[in-house]
């Protein structure tokens, strides 16, 4: 099967997809790019249908690495369309698209999914509120390299099957387990397990200053918050931080990029733990 | 003065200004946005004309915060022009524009500029060819933050007077000393001074793996060089790094963004020095 016309309804449906309530209703989202396919397929991700464009094919990979991800998506049961060019690029939201696409079923991206490990301290990252699908993705990097055991996305501003957050995330979402709940689900997840809530924030909580994050002891279960871009963590997480630590600064603006401080905790904990 | 004319000249120059060769010709950029125009002022950055549109003024800041920075743009002698929010939206590169924008002379971002630190041992970020103006934002945020010395952008193949870095950076372009220059330069102005070069890499460097990165001894003069977005380091920097190092990742994907990269390296250097 060939698409070449612009205005088929498949073709229309993957645009549709872009729209969050589209992809809420339909319980479906778009994964984009040979390399988040890959991953989408190794980390069980069920597809519904795979667009290919071999004309926009790159280089970057080898005719045999296409036929391979090709066998798999096959394998995998999901219909493969091939388009014409012109309606691949009007599906594809980025510039530049390298030929594949695809319709996914969305994961739940649930609590419930998430599993702690048995065999050592629990390690998670939770972001409230964060806007911008390039923390977002970012952060979701952070965590794949990392080894984090989840990311709780709370309070969520943004939606992770946003297709920006699943380019810049460059397949992580896929790789890493995902959360997204409200701030009193989280809490009341956490508490459960007993993991310790440790806040990131610059300021002065309840009368007492945050520790230098290279002090604290990253070695018991725990799970790093940071909060959003310009204000940072809400009064909610503050007050129920069992510790809050910040990131030394040194400069005349002293402002770190959200997914840098993320980074920056999430690794110190690494350390600390390999050490 | 007021303009109210989408046509004035002077709307024109600041939007010609987005275009490269004409901030290269003219010797001017600009700077859109309260925070980064207030350190552009702080740190000594000359302005050729400030324009204002109070309706567009944010509530992020009060009157008397509006205020004073009028009376320092004007004691730096600028001529300050009132604009109506049509010609403010269109000289605006952002959305959303905050009412504060001026054309400054543009720095020289010159290597002959730095000054080295007497009191302590150099640490210098270095990034080669690096391409996405949010990621040079980013790094000079976290330069600012961790009082690195000097930033060297490397072979650039953007322009650190390009509104998008500016913007992203938060007005971090003028906080911290900046050069850009080609490699050759970079080499011999870091040979003359003894600094020792550590390349950050995921590979083999003449059949030696990098070292972790928290086991690399910090303390002593340094540039960090991280490289360009997907290829990494050029084979220019990898040959003359005196030590290579690397971030060590346990997942499927295993890249960070280039920015986390760096800001993971810097804090490195921060800890060992503090401890």
């Amino acid at each position: 099967m060939r698409i070449t016309s612009l205005s088929n309804p498949r073709v229309k449906h993957v645009v549709a997809l872009r729209d969050k309530r589209q992809r809420d209703e339909d319980g479906l989202m778009v994964v984009e790019g040979f390399d988040p396919l890959s991953m989408a397929l190794e980390c069980g991700v069920r597809l519904h249908t795979v667009f290919i464009c071999p004309e926009l094919f790159k280089p970057a990979h080898d005719p045999d690495d296409h036929m391979r991800l090709l066998q798999r998506a096959q394998a995998s049961g999901a219909p493969i369309i091939e388009t014409s060019r012109p309606v691949f690029e009007k599906m594809a939201y980025r510039d530049g698209p390298d030929g594949w696409l695809a319709i996914a079923l969305k994961p739940a991206f649930a609590l419930a999914d998430i599993r702690m490990p048995t065999d050592q301290p629990a390690l998670i990252l939770a972001a409230e509120a964060v806007e911008k699908p390039g923390n977002l993705g970012a952060m979701l990097r952070t965590c794949d390299a990392a080894g984090v055991h989840a990311f709780l996305f709370c309070d969520p501003k943004a939606d992770v099957t946003n297709p920006n957050v699943v380019r810049a995330s460059q397949g992580a979402l896929f790789s890493v387990p995902v959360a997204q709940c409200s701030n009193a689900e989280a809490l009341g997840w956490l508490r459960a397990r007993g993991v310790r809530i440790v806040a990131s924030t610059p300021n002065l909580v309840r009368g007492r200053p945050p520790l230098p994050f290279t002090e604290f002891d990253f070695r018991q279960p725990c799970a790093i918050f940071v909060g959003e871009e310009k204000y940072g963590l809400s009064d909610f997480w503050l007050e129920q931080a069992d510790a809050t630590v910040r990131i030394p600064m040194f400069g005349r603006i002293n402002s770190l990029n959200v997914s840098i401080s993320a980074a920056l905790l999430v690794y110190e904990a690494v350390r600390q733990r390999k050490a």
